[in-house]
């Protein structure tokens, strides 16, 4: 088959660089020397029996991160970096993940290293006889899986261009099968790139000596986890293939199919038998060493590199026959991982044919970005200083690898605290989304963004699957329910029958009826509002009635921005947010205008600027409050209070900047729930239930939260309800305790996984 | 108790017009002859246990009319109008509504005269004894109960500037009490200026002699459905009142307190008994004969005028110790009730006097605008050839009544039938809406209308209470379906994971990323489209692909329109409408662009002013078609064939006059439901049940219908899905079968009631 041929039909040439990817990337749990973790695998994760992205392999302490098959590199590294950022901050305070392939010092006892406490007892003892086979501390080993697909409408372009096979799947698995003898022929130069594990640290080799270090890669050498010599599987055909790892399981050199270490395994089905049917549908490349530059173990440009190293396997011809090209290819790679880092490699101008073999190929396929790529490559053969493993070695000698890793691992957990609202990868995404898919991954529900500037999410657990918007938006509230609640007058009218306390009022849709209705207002506290529009627009508020000159104004600027208008009492009193989630008020919030709190010394301006370096403050709605601004508006509010920026508040005297109390325009979120007694919080949630809804921000003014609402009847007012409420400012408030909400919203739609 | 001091306080003037209304309407179902019907109350309003707006009263023929209590004038007829168009339309096409109080000539014998047959038989039972006790024939006269409550702002104005009663109960009580003693003193007034019941029919006097017909108000008169003379009951105070009905009872000259036929009753709770509870909630005229000259039998003018009557009757002073006052009062009424109705009245000055002092009142209380409607009474007292009595009077003269009631009959029914798409009383409601108001009326739903614009309506039977908006937004519908349904990029994600055809593409949020894609798309037939924008804007279709300019040009034209364009394979064929409820296909429509059918002698222009002459054509959504248009647009298509609005096209010949196939812009609608296999109804049902949804609109394009899709996999292919889709078109379409879409939403809500 010439593949060649088939990559440069002009069919193909739109799909050329069309894959999937997948990572899973082990990782040591070490305390904060970087010692071995000696805790449990955290039980905020639940049940490792079905969690998606957080598994453990081999020891308890051996975290396992796993992506889902994602369509591209940058979608790869979006939910790597948010297992990672999860991880990170579910495991304890106290401890990290280990940025080495190689594990940091081991205990001296074997019975230290703790074998990973899998419900399912086959694993146990899979493990068990792992740990007598090949030694345990071999097994504490870490790296990166990676798992790659040409896309599908390449690969059936490529099918189309060819007669010599009727059908898809045994195409693709020939396909595979070429790719894969020769990557194993030419991996070497994967090792020499990218190799990263030079040195072993205390306690390693323990049974039998190591190589002499620094090497490239002592994960990648016989010294690292490989099969016992007498286990020999072709790559001649999938037949081949099949019977041979049979055939080693009935020897009994293998305990079973699994246990075949190969740097590349075809994945169809569940188990490998299933290639016969299921044909290979990818393949799994396992000799990537963990690059400790980079925060997850891989970066892209690797990933990028990797894929066009697989497109050129696919792309250059095979020069022996596949058992011996294969052969070859083991045994060069021995050779590049046991040479010195710092030295250059034995086939140094093998590897530059290579390189500049796949620079030709992308100028043919006209992929001319990709060729820096390749050139960087190119200049890491003529540097071997500047592979991972030379860098790393040169490190080393200056402090110790110990030291080196530890540092890089601090840095790294440091950077997944530094915005625990946010989540790496989906950072572009709205806060209560990014803390709606921590919840997600943590818990182990799988999660996908199906659109990710409109907020969209798929959940899968098991056959349930729900639709998530906004993270608030699901399927558990009806779809008559926000109607209801966008419509002011609606809710009004559903509430008060209900028996709740709404301002009284009427809608008007013209000047001509509102006026007539005057006298029913003109001498109390009352509001005219627009009824639809939002943000405070085109409200009047008259706190001791209005004559009728005022009455008229009011009105024309409330119709200026709506056809119906509201003339509605007032309500004197606090406002008050209540987040009632599946009929719970799951956290209560009271919004304070912006403000600084004098202390006799420092400038308003001073004392904004300290104000605003709390973390919790950003812009752009990227964090959970917004920074203090100092515009025309708070120092017109200034103004009138006889201040200016310069002025220096007296102690304890709080000077607002602004009359609104928005988050948005930098005012506190104060978290109040503590405060209210239950009868309050029954009220919200009767309310809420009464408009059918399942998760609600509703907001009651009250007056004086001592009062008993049941005994009087002016004691609360409910002003609105709303069907998409911002979470994030209850989950991360200013003040006061922080409401998960988000993993109140995952429960309503999961409780199946909850009640375990 | 003075009254008048409480009415005329500052506090209670923004309330003084403030009242509740309730009509109960009565009329005998005749045939086109006017006959008495010889069938039973129609079996689709189903069950006459509940139903609140569609009843009988003494006999079967005699249906009721009820509306619910409204808060204004014009929401009373709006619900009066409504029920009596669903009357109208549901009961057989041979038959309609009687026009009069007084019945159409009866038939000789008793037993034709049916008694209602109502399920429970107690009921039966009582009728029954009327029949004996009356006789039949009195009982089938017909009126207006009229249901007035004062405002209850007003109410509690009113009780709030006095003193006398500590409890708003006893105090509502008292002001019935007396607004009922003088109502029953003038009431004669009501029946010289609503009279309506001069004449009888043959076989109406048959027992015994009836007065010398013409009178004023037979109804009203002694001959009319009274109690007989030895029932005696005080209306001095609740307590007399309420123990004098029950010492009737007890002395056998009442069956049960129902059977008190008082001209005004006071309505507390469900018997009269529990008036002791519950104090007086409402008052029910019982005297207001039907207006012939109103098509329902009573025009908001009467009502506007009993209202204000009601309110004088509170205002002005007794003056005579009560039992004496009312039976002055019942003295009277017998007397104007027989006069000859084209005579001055006995009580001229009197009446006058009364008409005068109310002028007097609302120059006080100032509410002038009212007072023309006093005048032009005022005027009535002088002619009394243009009160109802004198008017009906005059026309039977010249016919006979029969004769002119049987004209009026058909003349009302005819208007009830004009636009059967259309629902009386809610034309400013959208079609959908008026439809499903229709079908929730007929099946004895209750509805209301809680916000006109937002087309809101809220139902209930029994305890089970429905929001619906536009007709097709319900709670049986999850609120993140709408939310899939308006990403068209998670909606072709689900259905195409769900194993839909769906038009591959892709979707992109910047021109360079979009141009980068061009090779995918060069050569085959594709669309480009704004990701969220409707209405066609911003869309461009290549048939048989594009160059790189022409791509370009048409991703600027759709990023025009929105930020995020998909670009998509273009599925060829014919677009059909599938519309699914709970899971089944309920109508299947084509839309097919204006268009005019030439027949070889007419010019375009006269064969669309033919088409347009269609009544299901109309402007402004107010109709299931739209008028065709000749306008810019359709002259300019004519001319790319080469045509005028001139020209004469050949007979059979197809001109079309848009491109597109909206029926907002003269389309026709064409129902093919039964054309279309099983098959693709379950492609169709499935697919909305893989979005989640109850009620969806879902558009396929389908290149030949009669492909098998099982064996075809481009038989088909899903354009988009709608959540609020248009259901009119497919109720009355252009050609082919309505399909009653609303009555499948009622059903959806309240399968209980259609189990039945």
């Amino acid at each position: 088959m010439n593949y060649k041929y088939l990559l440069l039909h002009p069919n193909t040439r739109p799909f050329i660089d069309q894959a999937r990817f997948g990572v899973e990337r082990e990782g040591q749990r070490v305390d904060l020397t970087g010692a071995l973790a000696r805790t449990d695998h955290p039980e905020v994760f639940g049940d490792r029996a079905f969690h998606p992205y957080i598994q453990t392999d081999f020891s308890e302490t051996q975290i396992e991160l796993i992506t889902p098959v994602t369509d591209s590199v940058e979608e790869l590294f979006q939910y790597l970096a948010a297992i990672y950022d999860v991880a990170s901050r579910s495991i304890s305070d106290e401890e990290m993940i280990w940025p080495l392939s190689m594990p940091p010092a081991l205990p001296t006892k074997d019975e230290e290293i703790m074998i990973a406490k899998l419900a399912n007892f086959e694993d146990v003892l899979y493990r068990r006889y792992l740990a007598k086979e090949y030694g345990k501390r071999k097994q504490m080993v870490s790296g990166i899986h990676f798992n790659f697909e040409f896309g599908d409408d390449l690969l059936r372009s490529l099918f189309a261009q060819q007669t010599e096979f009727p059908d898809f799947t045994s195409f693709k698995t020939e396909l595979y099968l070429k790719t894969a003898r020769n990557f194993l022929h030419y991996r070497w130069l994967i090792t020499y790139l990218y190799g990263a594990s030079p040195l072993s640290e205390a306690n390693y080799f323990v049974d039998k000596p190591g190589p002499s270090e620094p090497i490239r890669s002592i994960r990648n050498s016989s010294f690292g986890y490989t099969n016992h010599p007498n286990v020999k599987v072709s790559y001649s055909s999938m037949e081949r293939y099949l019977s041979d790892i049979e055939q080693m399981v009935e020897e009994g050199k293998l305990s079973e199919e699994k246990e075949f270490y190969t740097p590349i395994r075809f994945r169809g089905g569940k188990r490998v038998a299933d290639l016969t049917t299921t044909g290979v549908r990818y393949i799994e490349l396992r000799n990537i060493d963990l690059n400790p530059y980079a925060r997850l173990g891989i970066n892209p440009e690797q990933v990028k590199f990797l894929q066009l190293f697989l497109t050129y396997m696919l792309w250059v011809e095979e020069e022996q026959e596949p058992d011996a090209w294969v052969k070859e290819g083991t045994n060069k790679n021995e050779v590049v991982s046991l040479e010195h880092p710092l030295k250059q490699t034995a086939f140094h101008e093998e590897g530059l044919k290579v390189l500049n073999g796949m620079k030709e190929m992308l100028i043919k396929l006209e992929q001319p970005t990709a060729i820096p790529l390749i050139e960087k490559m190119i200049e890491k053969m003529l540097q071997p200083a500047e592979t991972l493993a030379g860098k790393i070695y040169q490190e080393a000698k200056e402090k110790s690898q110990h030291e080196f890793a530890l540092n890089l691992g601090k840095k790294y957990d440091e950077e997944a605290h530094a915005r625990p609202y946010q989540l790496a990868g989906f950072r572009d995404m709205e806060l209560s989304t990014q803390l709606f898919l921590f919840d997600a991954i943590q818990k182990g529900v799988e999660v996908k963004v199906i659109d990710e500037a409109d907020q969209f999410l798929r959940l899968q657990h098991q056959e349930h699957i729900e639709y998530v918007k906004n993270a608030n938006m699901t399927s558990k509230d009806s779809y008559i329910v926000p109607l209801i609640m966008e419509n002011k007058t609606v809710t009004k009218k559903i509430l008060k029958e209900a028996g709740f306390r709404v301002p009284n009022g009427a809608e008007f849709t013209s000047m001509e009826e509102a006026i007539k209705a005057y006298p029913r207002f003109a001498k109390q506290a009352f509001v005219i509002k627009p009824k639809s529009t939002n943000y405070g627009l085109g409200i009047t508020i008259f706190k001791d009635g209005a004559s009728l000159e005022d009455y008229q104004a009011g009105l024309a600027i409330a119709f200026s921005e709506d056809a119906s208008v509201l003339v509605e009492e007032f309500m004197p009193g606090t406002e008050y947010r209540f987040f009632v989630i599946n009929g719970e008020v799951q956290a209560i919030l009271l919004r304070v205008p912006a403000n600084v709190v004098g202390d006799g010394v420092r400038t308003v301006e001073e004392l904004v600027a300290e104000k605003n370096l709390d973390p919790l403050r950003g812009t752009n709605h990227r964090a959970p409050l917004e920074l203090i601004q100092l515009g025309e508006l708070e120092q017109l509010m200034l103004k009138e209070q006889g201040l200016t920026v310069s002025s220096v508040p007296a102690k304890d005297k709080i000077v607002y900047l602004r009359e609104n109390s928005n988050i948005s325009t930098g005012g506190d979120s104060i978290d109040v729930t503590d405060e209210f007694s239950e009868d309050y919080k029954q009220i919200a949630v009767s309310a809420v239930e009464a408009l059918g809804a399942k998760i609600s921000g509703i907001d009651l003014i009250i007056p004086d939260k001592e009062v008993d609402p049941e005994k009087n009847p002016t004691a609360y007012g409910i002003i609105e309800a709303n069907f998409n409420p911002a979470m994030h400012m209850h989950v991360y408030p200013f003040a006061g305790k922080g409401r998960r909400l988000t993993m109140n919203v995952l429960q309503l739609l999961y409780p199946e996984i909850f009640e375990k």
